[in-house]
């Protein structure tokens, strides 16, 4: 099995660097070189790894990858991941090779990151408001004249330290903005079409600055009520296209074409169809998704919400598959219907969903492939460094749950559990380790 | 103003590495040695880093280690520090300089990193159960006899496992075992006084280990009425006691002096007084703290837990300081009421309290010293990436919050904001940068 495609990224230093001993998930005594982890033949549920560890599954990456090209094909609008999601440049790289237009970071340090590894295009989904955060971007389109960074504004107070920046820098190409649209009570963004308006012609008339486009983050209106959600995004979307055809008419935007952006992981199904309309103007409009968690999935909130998103698209063939597991080993068994597991709040997410125990595995048993635990079990608490597993009485499998025995968790949701591990495992459907992926938070 | 006292440690290739732009925290746009970040001049307030950015105040770690150290003098205590809490070898060499006998560590891998930068004890408090941690920590005391790993074994399977582990490697010394005492419906350990005296006479028994002594985490015990906490917290040390007495008269401890060891960071002052009259056995008792986040302390749990032990102690000098703090700026302030700071779930802790905002602080405004915050303000959400800062209505220095401005949050508890950050910056009074510390998760 092969590492994933690299999407022209220079990842080879990273085959290159040695793991030392101490690397969390990985049985080192000695240093080994990253690239050779792959034939090691290292086997989760044979228990050679260090636990916990978080592995990724090779084939549901593949399908994701797949499935997102496809699905922004079949829309017609363009991806640009968020990588903040992951940070790891293994999977920009996989990314960019599966049809995504650019990656979409969150802070000027994710944005030298992805410079580092050679990312050519970078929506700065945020406002860059500290000096020396818009110096770091300033600089690497200074010196990079390929590279492209196009940021945020929501005030006029941002939209002219970005300007007095890029006039300091003598930048020799304007800086491309999109103004965000934002909502009442909610993050940033301004908050009427009126006030984006006035925004986006004060963005047009800076000098140093050219108006890109809008954009706006859709999922910060997701609630317990999806018939409500769903209306909601469909009124947010509509301003948003509305604002576009507003500064078209007005003629504020200066590139070549009009980008229109929204769309995390939950609705991006109604952002496509609700740019795709969007034609008639002076310029081209390119629709650009912003979801990053569809390459992972989970098994707590995007899993619920991919559900979702499939039943909407009418769709027969299959949906997102949940690829980040994190595995650890009951470590107590203390009392008949609790495990203590080598797993905690340094290892798993925790703030959409506790971990969700999904099989066990006894290493140097009987069975073949892991054995799923009843519905009964879930992980109730958890502590730095340990997970409390609560299991229904009365159950064979729970019973019987040893020390020593695994247990594989699923997550919610992946950003939060991206950020705990610098070293994710990639592994095939025997879980036998293949390849590494960083991450560099 | 110098680094802190290294206490052995191997410390000088961190302050050779390089750092590389994207490093979260520092104004990066070339690679820089990471000693040489104390002759930047580099001043927090006046916004010359990156934001957000995570700093110690130097005078308050040097103000809790000394505490510390009076504080176990004082009782005649020795002192193990929680090392999980910071995973910073550099501050780890601090604790060593000030007294401590050891490092406490929670997992294999954490073991692997304290030993890589020379800690010479360790407590791994924690069962050790995966083969191919338990090879890494026995490969350690193998290859370095000057090297000392204790590690707790709370049921008759895990002794077996650890014991068969030390037998194939042909380790030249047994492995010292602390017993560990549970407490009904918590963690780990063992759920009767009667069922630790069971396992400690088997640990006895077992070729390849040898009894060392007890361990419990009174920790577990915090509820939110403090009386009844110290009443539990009392019994369970009683428990401890009669443990070590008990096992005593059996002769069943191996090793020239017994561990006695609890401790967190809430009622080590508790653990001191309640392991103080432990003599008249056969050989010493030596009383081990395992506090981790008295170094830094913090603006929640902590802060309100080391008060009551001052109250406790009946002492008249200063308590311990808050040390930790994420500065973050002001991105946007859409509404009256609501300011977003560059700040999220991968900076701050979020999993006792969300942060405290305590000070603002406009660079280059009139103001020398940051501006306490009025108590209405709160951190009242958190993204991944943002922070939503709520403003109380009619405070003039809330209203005057603009985009740009600097705002300084304390957080609770430490252990989950040291998780977040690869490299922490100690400053001096002024937020004035004079070191880094690096973190190993």
């Amino acid at each position: 099995m092969n590492a994933l495609p690299h999407g022209g990224l220079a990842l080879s230093d990273l085959d290159e660097q040695l793991l030392l001993p101490g690397t969390k998930g990985l049985p080192l005594r000695e240093s080994l070189r990253q690239g050779a982890i792959g034939v090691q033949g290292w086997n989760v549920l044979r228990a050679d790894t260090s636990f916990p560890v978080a592995v990724l599954k090779d084939s549901a990456l593949r399908h994701n990858l797949d499935w997102m090209r496809r699905f922004c094909e079949r829309h017609r609008v363009t991806l640009a991941p968020h990588g903040k999601t992951t940070m790891s440049p293994q999977l920009f790289g996989a990314q960019l090779a599966n049809g995504a237009w650019g990656i979409t970071l969150a802070t000027a340090t994710q944005v030298q990151v992805a410079h580092r590894f050679g990312v050519r295009r970078v929506l700065l989904a945020n406002q860059l408001v500290a000096p020396a955060d818009i110096a770091a971007v300033l600089s690497l389109l200074h010196e990079d004249p390929d590279f492209d960074c196009i940021v945020l504004a929501d005030s006029p107070a941002g939209a002219e330290r970005l300007a007095k920046a890029v006039q300091a820098q003598r930048l020799a190409r304007p800086l491309p903005v999109l103004v965000e649209l934002g909502l009442a009570g909610k993050r940033a963004g301004c908050r009427t079409p009126d006030a984006a308006l006035a925004l986006a012609r004060q963005v047009a008339a800076l000098e140093g600055l050219v108006l890109a486009g809008f954009e706006g983050y859709e999922g910060l209106l997701a609630t317990e009520d999806r018939e409500a959600d769903v209306r909601a995004v469909n009124a947010f979307l509509e301003q948003l296209v509305a604002l576009v055809r507003a500064a078209d008419g007005e003629r504020l935007f200066g590139a070549a074409e009009i980008l229109l952006s929204a769309g995390g992981s939950s609705y991006f199904d109604l952002v496509a169809r609700g740019f795709a309309a969007v034609d008639g103007l002076s310029r081209p409009v390119r629709a650009v998704l912003r979801s990053g968690c569809y390459l992972t999935s989970d098994h707590g909130t995007y899993l619920r919400h991919t559900a979702e998103i499939e039943a909407r698209e009418h769709s027969q063939e299959e949906g997102l598959r949940p690829a980040l597991e994190v595995w650890s080993m009951v470590q107590s068994r203390p009392e008949p219907t609790l495990a203590i597991l080598t797993m905690g709040k340094r290892d798993a997410s925790y703030d959409a969903d506790l971990p969700v125990p999904l099989a066990t595995h006894r290493p140097g048993g009987e069975a073949a492939a892991p054995t799923p635990l009843p519905p009964g079990c879930a992980i109730v608490k958890l502590n730095d460094q340990h997970a409390y597993l609560r299991l229904p009485e009365g159950d064979p499998i729970c019973e019987s749950l040893a020390v020593g025995d695994l247990v594989g968790c699923g997550i919610s949701h992946p950003c939060t559990t991206f950020d705990k591990w610098q070293l994710l495992l990639a592994v095939d459907d025997a879980y036998t380790v293949r390849y590494a992926l960083n991450t560099f938070f």
